[in-house]
C-alpha cells in the first residue's frame, strides 16, 4: 500500500475522520476529538444500549462486500437492535481495526456506507477507537438509542395466544449472499433485490417506533441469525412454545425459474439470518390494530405463541413438525 | 481444544456470561440477555461515551499477558477516557471476538479481570457482543459515564502559564513490559510494581472527578501513547505550546543497580504509553488548592502551557529542546 493511499498516523485518520463526522448534532454536547463524548439524554427517557461486531471472514469478506456494505451493515445490525426495542437511534461510537491492505479509499468508502445510513435515522458518529495492522478487519459499532422507560419492547412479553408477525419476507439477505457468491449478475429486479437486502439491509426502526408507542406489541426482537434461531429465543426469553405454519412464511421470490426449490427458500427464510427484518407478537384482541403494509413493506402472520410445554413447531402440509434452531452460531 | 473446555454455542456462552453479569445494578433497567441494554441517566446529567479496542498482537499477547489482565487492561483503558472527562462510569458493554484456542477457562478469567474492576467502580456490565472463530482476539470496551455538563474536563481548555500536572510517576506501564518480555522474576517489590502496573493499571476516575467538581483543571487527558504523544494533543486541541522539565518528570524507580540508565527511564516516561496517569494543567493561581499526594498517589508539577508559536519543548540541563511526539501510534 502506497504512503499517498493510507494515513501517515492516528492523528492524521483523527483529522480525517472528524471532517467527516458531525460538530452539531441534536444532544450532542461533545463529539470525536477528546478523551469520550458527551451527549445529552432526553430527560425522562432510558438510554437503549448496544453493541454488534462486524468480522473480515465472518461477516463480510473483501471479495463480496464492497466497502460502504461494510459500513452500512456494521451500522445496520445496531440500528435494527434497537429498532426491536421499539427505540429512536441517537449516537453512535465506531471502533476500526484495519487489517493491512485498507486504503484511504476503503475507509472513505467503509464511512460513506456508515454517514449514510446514519443521516438517514439522524444518527450523530460521536466517538470510536481506530487500530490499524490486524489479520483481519474487525468492525464493533456500538448505538445508544432512546425510549421512555415504560414503552421499550422486550423479547420476555409474548403469551401464549399471541399472534406472531414478520415484517418483509425472510431469507432474502441469505439468497443474495448465495448469488453474490456464484457472482450472478444483477440482471433483473428479483435479483437486484436479494443482493441489495444482503449489501444494505434496512433497519425497522420507524415500525418498532410505532409498535412500541401504540403498545401494540407484546414481544419484539429482530431477526439476525434466522426465524427458527431468533423465535427459539423470544419464546424462551417469554417461557412459552410457538407455532409456525410454513405457508405463512413470506419467501422471497424465485431469482430465477426452476433455480431453486420451494423447499431451499424455505429452508433460506428460516435459518439464514442478517435479514434484520423485525419478529413481533401481538395479542389476539389487538391483531387487527396491526397494518398490513408499513412503508412499503407487507406485515405478515405467521403463527401463535403457545405454552411452553407444547415447544417449537412448525406446521407442514398439515403435519406438526418440531422447529429446531438452526441459524448462524458462532461458536458451533 | 475439546468440547468441555470450550462453549457448545452462542446461547451456551450467553446463558454463562448472564449468570456473571449483574441482573440488578443503580440504574440498570435490563441488562445482558435482549436485544439491546436499558439503562436510566441520571435526571440532567451529560452522558459521557467512550469505546477502546484491545487486539492481541497489539496490546496484548497470550504468551505475556495472563487473561485477567487481558479484561482488567481493556476495561481500564476506557474507564481512564472517563476519569480523564472527570466523570463517573455507569454501564459497559463488552464486545469479544475470540481466537479458536480461547478456552472457556481462558474467558472466565478474563471477565473476572473485567469484573473485578468493573466492581470497584460500580460499572455494570450491560451488554456486548461476541464472536468466535477470529484470528487473534479482538476486545472492544465501551462504557457510558456520567457528568453535571458544565463540570467536564476537555482537552481544549489550557491556557498559557497555566502549570502542567501528572498524577503518579510516567514509564512504569512501559517497564513492566520490558521485564515481562525479559522474564524477570518478581523478586523485588520495585519489579513486581513495574509489573503490575502494566498487567493491572489502575484508572484514576476519583482523581478526575474530583478535580471536576472543584473546577481546579483547565484540561485534561489520559496518558494511555506516552506523554510526548499525548502533550501534543492536549497543547493542540488547547492551541496552546507547552514546556516541561526533564527533571520534574517522574521516573520509575530503577528496578535493578545500573540496569537501567536514566535516559532510558526517561524515554520509558515519556513515550512509554499506557500509564493511564491523568495529565492536567490548572491555572497558576489555583496551583496552591492541587492536593500533593491524592489517595497515595503524588502529583507532580512538571512545566507549564506556553503560547502556540513557542511550541512544545523539554529544559534538560538547563537547555531549551523541541519535544516531539514519540508515543505509540498504530498508523506508523
Amino acid at each position: 500500500m502506497s504512503k499517498a493511499e493510507s494515513f501517515n498516523s492516528e492523528h492524521d485518520f483523527e483529522l480525517w475522520l472528524r471532517k467527516r463526522a458531525p460538530r452539531q448534532a441534536p444532544g450532542l454536547i461533545l463529539g470525536i476529538g477528546d478523551d469520550a463524548a458527551l451527549v445529552k439524554p432526553r430527560r425522562g427517557w432510558a438510554s437503549v444500549l448496544t453493541s454488534d461486531l462486524s468480522i473480515e471472514g465472518i461477516h463480510f469478506t473483501k471479495a463480496l462486500h464492497p466497502p460502504a456494505a461494510v459500513g452500512h451493515r456494521a451500522l445496520a445490525r445496531s440500528l435494527s437492535d434497537i429498532a426491536a426495542m421499539g427505540a429512536i437511534p441517537r449516537f453512535a461510537l465506531i471502533s476500526l481495526a484495519l487489517s493491512r491492505p485498507a486504503t484511504r479509499a476503503w475507509v472513505t468508502r467503509f464511512f460513506a456506507g456508515i454517514s449514510g445510513l446514519a443521516c438517514r435515522f439522524g444518527v450523530a458518529i460521536a466517538g470510536g477507537d481506530t487500530a490499524a495492522g490486524v489479520k483481519q478487519t474487525v468492525v464493533d459499532v456500538t448505538v445508544i438509542g432512546e425510549t421512555p422507560p415504560g414503552e421499550a419492547l422486550l423479547r420476555s412479553g409474548a403469551r401464549p395466544g399471541d399472534l406472531i408477525f414478520v415484517a418483509g419476507e425472510l431469507g432474502l439477505s441469505a439468497l443474495g449472499l448465495e448469488l453474490l457468491k456464484k457472482r450472478t449478475r444483477p440482471r433483473s429486479a428479483v435479483i437486484s433485490r436479494a443482493i441489495c437486502a444482503h449489501l444494505y439491509p434496512q433497519p425497522q426502526c420507524v415500525l418498532g417506533r410505532y409498535l412500541a408507542r401504540r403498545g401494540l406489541a407484546s414481544a419484539a426482537m429482530d431477526i439476525s441469525d434466522g426465524l427458527s434461531t431468533d423465535l427459539a429465543r423470544l419464546a424462551e426469553a417469554s417461557q412459552a412454545g410457538a407455532c409456525v405454519e410454513s405457508d405463512r412464511i413470506p419467501l422471497p421470490e424465485n431469482p430465477t425459474r426452476n433455480r431453486l426449490s420451494a423447499d431451499r427458500l424455505l429452508s433460506l427464510a428460516m435459518n439464514g439470518g442478517e435479514d434484520y427484518r423485525l419478529l413481533f407478537t401481538v395479542p389476539a384482541a389487538r391483531a387487527r390494530s396491526v397494518p398490513q403494509r408499513f412503508r412499503g413493506i407487507r406485515i405478515y402472520q405467521i403463527g401463535e405463541m403457545r405454552e411452553a410445554r407444547q415447544g417449537l413447531t412448525m406446521i407442514r402440509k398439515g403435519i406438526a413438525l418440531p422447529l429446531r434452531p438452526a441459524g448462524y452460531d458462532h461458536f458451533r
